[in-house]
């Protein structure tokens, strides 16, 4: 049987600072590191959870496709991201069981490989691929 | 610093059956117990992902909250459950923080404790806490 784990929960916030006062101040979670991800206009905080992570995310600009996700949702759950051992074979098996996959082969990057499920297939769920690589 | 990890993902389901087709077929989530809850008119499916679950959720009557959250929103993301060691000093905590809690005490139910936290405080994830009991 394959490993399977949950990567990480990536929810969408206001401001990162304002949502700190639950995640890592009132629940307890271990603080890792903040980014600035120019590329994707967002801010991005790691909070350590088991096995897991919670990864909450701002929008730096108005115009980018989380911050129109923001203003027309709210701040929430954005995707749920499970980590394969093999993301081709896993995107294969999905191809084969007629999942709608947002992107049919992963892209790659910061030594990961990675893929998006439309939710469309997964009971209304935006769920995410990893394939973390060797060093 | 005490023990933290995602225990579940709960996720509202039209169909548990046809759900299965990406939790289980698709991803290859090893499938646990299917339940009936007949005092929440739903049934439930766990699926094992690591140290934790997907539950899937399927409203058997049109009439309760679940039902008429599927309604209204659509299948997709419920909410999240953090298993810790200490849900009462958990609570403390987050009332100290000036969290908003849906159930300022634990209730208690097949062996475990657990709260809602509401998602005006939470950056607006529905988060349940779970203390399980010992045997």
């Amino acid at each position: 049987m394959p490993e399977i784990k949950i990567n990480h929960l990536a929810i969408v916030v206001e401001n990162i600072e304002d949502s700190l006062t639950f995640w890592r101040d009132a629940l307890g979670l271990p603080m890792g590191e903040v980014q600035e991800v120019a590329q994707e206009q967002v801010k991005i905080a790691f909070l350590e959870v088991g096995e897991s992570h919670v990864e909450l995310v701002q929008p730096t600009t108005e115009s980018s496709g989380i911050a129109k996700y923001l203003a027309k949702k709210g701040a929430g759950m954005h995707h749920v991201c499970f980590e394969v051992d093999d993301i081709i074979a896993t995107l294969q098996q999905m191809a084969e069981k007629g999942i709608e996959l947002i992107n049919e082969t992963p892209r790659e990057r910061d030594g990961r490989k990675y893929a998006f499920i439309h939710p469309k297939s997964t009971s209304g769920v935006l769920v995410e691929l990893y394939e973390i690589l060797p060093d």
